[in-house]
């Protein structure tokens, strides 16, 4: 169906808004990747700069007028349609937008690019009150732009509203509770197990250039595509999207810990298989844009964890892996392997959390980012509830903040309502899983023989090209018939969790 | 002297363009250090769009106001103060900027950044005819821009002022012929001499990854601080400042070639010192810029050649070089090793060019650049041309347009009227460090003993905190009491060369 002119000088706005926007990426990920921390100031100034001009042209009046014209033009569009699922998020971004003032948004560009800068050198140093003003100053502004944004119950709703379109905080404080309490029991009977892995296996010494070289093989044979994309190093492994030919993933390593270099690799290059199969004709719209931070997290966790550390993954990896790492691994078998690698057991930091406690960690951001919000807890009180919660929850203390509170860098980045998207994603990938196992039967024998296309395949057809022609929780319906809940999460942590540590 | 409240706007929207320039320096560095190539047409868009909003920004209206206005309030400001600087040379960016239509500026901008990523694939595959459709649409492109600049004498005047500011055609003609004649008189008598080098030391293997430190520890110690700035690697060594504090130097890498890393890494630490002396507070006016490409290069020459192939600065590095690689150099002489980097025979490659060839390969460019400014030369017949003139003045004739033709990337970035300004570099380097001599008399004592603040404080001095004070040609009056010219150059290279290769 032909569409109107308005309806074409819409779309031809938003792709140079696009161009503007992955400039801004690119300044992004070179500030993180490789840029001198002493040019923070000014790459803050740039920042600031690009935030502003985007803003300000996409909510020009011109646009709102065109966003009108299309809309009752297309009218006749069906809602699924190209033209229908681009305005209507266009619409919705354009109605959110318009509530920032531009002062607003070049003061949080600013201010993040610096705190990001603040926040490696306050982690570096284990020293929270470095931080403190930056996290403070972000608070305020993170609590100014709530209040903008406006919400019906309550103020964290309007910062999830960012990352997860739809989702509120009633939906997390009705899943959230039920979860930790089978999550914590869970975790019980893992530690009361008989079963205990040898983690010393983990942290064998394995030089950093034969792990890079081996990250590699891993991120091609899920099908990462290096033509278009790159893998980089960053202290905080990312995935980025510069271009439709141009999406990075990060990793970090060390020689005497490969697991996190290995799955922070799979991890990034599930988000970025996500990116690129996004539909490239429609890159910078809506309809060639991922659904949410929830489902994008759902593909990374699915190839980190569902499928990375399932034991056909290993029958097909583990003999590549012994031998790109000579005499490293000769004494260990595929089973004490797969044993060591899903280790479950309390611990201080998220990115290398197992895959049941890891949601712990994020439950307990939640509450703290919901109480900065309200003003109930304040910035400086942070380190004390981190840990009385960190005590409570997974009954460890960090001997500084560096293993607490300054761990994660989303903070710095002024990104609050960010953390509950990573749970999100962990449901969502068992939920699709579920269903992808009913669609293709004989999945772990295509595992164990390094086929992962057939996998790809469907989650490219599935998810990847609809692009957002769904919000998160209707896709998750459309695809799986079921609506989102954490009982495939947790069926596929019991099961597997059951089979490996003997649990009755 | 206080200043005008026009002249203050004017400052902050000058900066401000400076942030966006910048902001297209990060994507262009970034495109020819890492970006996947097949992300081009997406990174070309980008750029177009930046160029065309720094044009519309640079030329609009409300900035021929604030330029009059400053101009006015500002006119009893001392003709070599800040303010009368910057409005000098703003004044002249605008006048000049005013004549580009927009549309030309983003055809640039988008032609030239897809026909980099063109030139790098013709050049692999050593096919001219890949590239030519993009030489020949550039070509067109950059004599549209001569006729908007508009010119008194001839087409290659208006392109040269982008580069060299104030210098003529003129000039050009009547240095670059006779210097030819004294260039191929010397590399006459220097292929004639009994002496020898011994070329092949120059191709023992050094590993890729000692190079790179060896690399690092020469551009540390003549001064460039890696706190505020990266070395990397690119298909053709670059620098460029993408902010006060982040001065990004490339070389490339070849076992077998390590001289071609060294140098390079030199050379680029050359301009990366002056970057990083510009005064930070000017930064993005021309107070705190560099004087042209020709002053530039006369900072990384000097560094190359006038001080890292002579034989005091060997003295401290050699026995630091042959440790740093262990067995390579063990039985070579100091004096052998400097009479292999200085060796001298006319050779294909510009950039692996001696000091002495070096300008022949400046003054062929020259000539056809002109020429297929003129239109007397066609880009389809640049190949033929090229060999032609490389066996006219070298007596070699290239085997492939790889080692002919394609082997620079300045066409393929637009840039015609550039080449000039290396030889330009030589020229006004060796008159810099003539004066340097006369005022620090013990410089090779201290060059032995590794000692290079004194020159590098010299420099900063005179030239690097000038910023845009003076022009090129006035600089050069200013710092050695003399108008530029090829004397002290021709002079240098006959007197080190005579030694070097006992000629009388």
């Amino acid at each position: 169906m032909e569409t109107s002119q308005a309806y074409q000088d819409l779309l031809s706005r938003m792709k140079e808004l696009t161009l503007l926007n992955t400039t801004a990426g690119v300044l992004s990920w070179d500030q993180e990747v490789l840029m001198p921390p002493a040019n923070a100031p000014h790459r803050g100034g740039q920042m600031a700069l690009l935030a502003g001009m985007i803003h300000e042209r996409f909510t020009s009046p011109k646009m709102g007028e065109l966003l009108d014209q299309a809309s009752s033009q297309e009218k006749t569009q069906a809602p699924l349609s190209d033209a229908a699922v681009n305005l209507r998020e266009w619409k919705r971004s354009y109605e959110r937008a318009r509530r920032l003032p531009q002062s607003l948004v070049e003061e949080l560009a600013r201010v993040s690019s610096q705190a990001q800068v603040e926040w490696v050198e306050a982690r570096r140093e284990k020293s929270f009150s470095r931080f403190e003003p930056w996290l403070a100053r972000l608070v305020e502004l993170v609590q100014q732009q709530s209040r903008c944004y406006g919400y019906e119950k309550h103020p964290y709703d309007a910062l999830l509203e960012d990352y997860e379109p739809g989702l509120t905080t009633q939906v997390l404080d009705d899943l959230f509770p039920p979860l930790a309490e089978n999550l914590t029991r869970l975790l019980f009977s893992v530690a009361n197990s008989p079963v205990k892995p040898d983690r010393s296996l983990l942290h064998r010494t394995c030089p950093v250039a034969l792990q890079e070289a081996f990250c590699r093989d891993l991120a091609s044979s899920i099908g990462f595509d290096f033509s278009r994309g790159r893998l980089d190093v960053s202290a905080h492994p990312f995935t980025t999207g510069l271009g439709p030919s141009d999406t990075r993933i990060t990793t970090r390593f060390d020689p005497n810990d490969f697991c996190n270099s290995f799955f922070s690799a799979l991890h990034e290059a599930g988000h970025g298989l996500y990116d690129q199969a996004l539909p490239a004709p429609h890159f910078g719209t809506p309809c060639g844009e991922a659904v949410s931070l929830g489902i994008h997290e759902s593909q990374s966790r699915l190839w980190e964890n569902l499928v990375g550390r399932s034991l056909p993954f290993w029958v097909h990896f583990f003999p590549l892996m012994r031998q790109k790492f000579p005499g490293v691994f000769d004494d260990v078998t595929l089973e004490d392997f797969h044993l060591a690698i899903n280790q479950a057991a309390p611990s201080l930091i998220r990115t290398e959390a197992d895959e049941i406690s890891y949601n712990l960690h994020i439950i307990l951001r939640y509450e703290l980012e919901k109480d900065l919000l309200t003003g109930s807890l304040l910035a400086k009180d942070v380190p004390e509830a981190w840990n009385h919660s960190m005590e409570k929850k997974l009954g460890l203390v960090p001997g500084d903040d560096a293993l607490g509170c300054l761990q994660d860098v989303h903070w710095s980045h002024g990104s609050f309502g960010y953390f509950p998207t990573y749970t999100l994603g962990n449901l969502f990938a068992a939920q699709f899983m579920e269903a992808a196992r009913r669609d293709l039967p004989s999945l772990e024998d295509l595992f164990s023989r390094g086929d992962f296309t057939p996998l790809r395949n469907w989650l490219r057809e599935k998810i990847h090209l609809q692009g957002q022609r769904f919000r998160s929780e209707d896709l998750c319906l459309h695809v799986t018939g079921k609506p989102l809940s954490s009982k495939a999460f947790t069926q596929y942590l019991s099961s597997k969790y059951g089979a490996l540590y003997q649990i009755r």
